[in-house]
């Protein structure tokens, strides 16, 4: 067993095309324990945007901060206490470009191909 | 894909044997759309436990809120924002015996059984 606050966990920027102003913290991963899914903390600031994309992995979302629009399979916003399920191959992304706050959310996937 | 504030989820007490002002919401389960791991939000009020257990399934776990003591294979205290991973077979538990605030937690589980 072990913890660790979030933030120790190495900052990264999301290089996926066309995000914006993304980062992410990989809370447990392969390296730290993880062997199916894993757990990664997720930053847009404002302005920011991670734009509609799809993949096999589903993704189990929890929101902790802020709020954003949802942009692909659904209408709508995601905001703080909220949880996102998007299931495989669902076109989806999320919106701050026009929020004033950090969306923050944990968004656990599984490590289809090892990572 | 879906939104939901986690408060619409059901609120169980947990019945584990020793548990105390114990409670959970499945926020992702096998009926709402889980199907490898799933991802529930426990509460233990002050003056609550989960005791000391173990078994295959591990925890990849965020605090939300509050602290808690934690008793089995680790000394020391989790508190919002740290990250917990608990290896599958080892023992632990969350001790708010003492504790003022609700230590509130996300706790994500491989769902060995098809739960």
């Amino acid at each position: 067993m072990y913890v660790v606050n979030y933030k120790q966990r190495e900052l990264k920027d999301v290089d996926m095309a066309g995000s914006q102003k993304v980062t992410v913290r990989w809370l447990v991963g392969k390296q730290t324990g993880a062997n199916t899914y894993a757990m990664r903390l997720f930053e847009i600031a404002p302005g920011g945007i991670i734009p509609i994309h799809s993949h096999q992995e589903e993704h189990e979302i929890f929101v902790l901060h802020g709020k954003a629009k949802l942009i692909g399979g659904v209408d709508g916003f995601a905001k703080k206490d909220d949880v996102v399920f998007v299931p495989s191959m669902e076109p989806h992304g999320y919106d701050n470009t026009e929020g004033t706050e950090i969306f923050r959310f944990i968004c656990v996937i599984p490590l289809l191909n090892g990572e």
